[in-house]
């Protein structure tokens, strides 16, 4: 399984990925489930995944090929989309037509391949966006009273967003809260792993302003999950009932 | 849905259910999903389920039954059973009958009808027992290693449990560490609801020790969760990264 989560706050975008991918229990690998896309000053564009690699894989490569093209227009490359709105939807048309294609190629097998993933980004001269893109290629958007969007494991660290994130959560707060969720869902849950894939899209910065990848015993990562849960035990103690 | 969850710890066992029952989302009700099997001195059986609402109260009319047949016998009445296991062997008997004969009935119409079951209990002589009875009726048991099951929408409420909840944990913390991971799941899923049933069975005192049905707006669980969000709120602040 997979859990990325993407905060869409009054200051940015912080977005956070784990990297564990399985087929199976006994083969489980290490793959980066967070691209970017960006010209600086112009636009930044973030791209995490959940789902079927070969989905997600080819999907990614195909956008990647699209701006590559020397014929691709607004219309087919998300470099050229003029607005948030068609990165949107030239990548759900992608993942739509490329699950299809996969799915039909496995059907005999009778096994899943499906993928959605979370898109955030900012061009010049418009709003930052994020969306959730299903795997049908439709899509929701992060909104100003549901200011996250999560895709894989969401249940086991969506309790502590539901109770600390807000519009106003400053970008440190935020970053915070991502790696304690992601914490929760790690604990909880073996098909969620580090390494992690942290990522800050400030607001009208137009680009990616700060990128971090987490890895395993990563001191200040450790450091915090081990003062999160002397905390919380602290916590449990003083509440009565 | 549902959220019902045990814990199996030194001292006693303690169980909490929601009582929200919903076909589609425009048809909600209250059901009690915690039910008990006594005769105090002797024994002290506690059933909690998640699934179908057809095939829990059928599974549980005909264990009961099952208990006021004259002809009953030990491997047809959980109030005459041997042991835990073979009361745990009966109710999954008895489940997996009825869903498959409410599969069978529904097949045409593509529709799931299922259930799964958490059973707690102690007879004289016998240890304490707890049981999650799978919909097929094969069942896992508590261990020192898992000292707690859940049935329903788990994820929500796991965190909390996988940090505070030992072996060695008290029954009153044990109640504390239900009810707070029961908050976590009413905030972040609405298909679990108040009000909430409550039982602690208390190790050799062979009877529900304890059973409180807790209605929404309870002063005291209200307090509680108003109290650990102020907590987690302060601990987050006190966390760095």
């Amino acid at each position: 399984m997979t859990y990325c989560v993407g905060l869409k706050l009054n200051d940015g975008m912080v977005l956070l990925s784990d990297t564990r991918t399985n087929a199976g229990l006994d083969n489980i690998s290490t793959y980066r489930k967070m691209f970017f896309f960006e010209e600086p000053g112009e636009r930044a564009i973030a791209i995490m995944t959940a789902g079927s690699l070969s989905v997600t894989q080819t999907t990614l490569s195909r956008l990647q090929e699209a701006i590559e093209d020397p014929d691709s227009d607004e219309t087919t490359s998300i470099m050229k989309a003029n607005s948030m709105l068609q990165v949107a939807s030239i990548i759900g048309d992608t993942l739509n037509r490329t699950r299809r294609e996969i799915a039909e190629q496995t059907r005999d097998l009778n096994q899943q391949a499906s993928a959605s993933m979370i898109v955030a980004g900012q061009r010049q001269g418009g709003d930052m966006r994020m969306f959730l893109i299903y795997p049908q290629g439709n899509f929701i958007m992060a909104t100003e009273d549901t200011p996250f969007l999560q895709i894989g494991e969401h249940k086991y660290g969506k309790p502590i967003l539901d109770r600390v994130v807000t519009l106003e959560t400053d970008l440190a707060d935020a970053q915070k809260a991502v790696l304690l969720s992601m914490d929760s869902t790690l604990r909880s849950n073996l098909s969620v792993g580090m390494p992690l894939d942290l990522a800050v899209i400030e607001k009208d910065d137009l680009r990616i302003s700060l990128r971090r990848r987490i890895l395993d015993g990563d001191p200040a990562f450790m450091a915090m999950s081990h003062a999160w849960s002397a905390a919380l035990r602290d916590s449990f103690g003083k509440v009565s009932i």
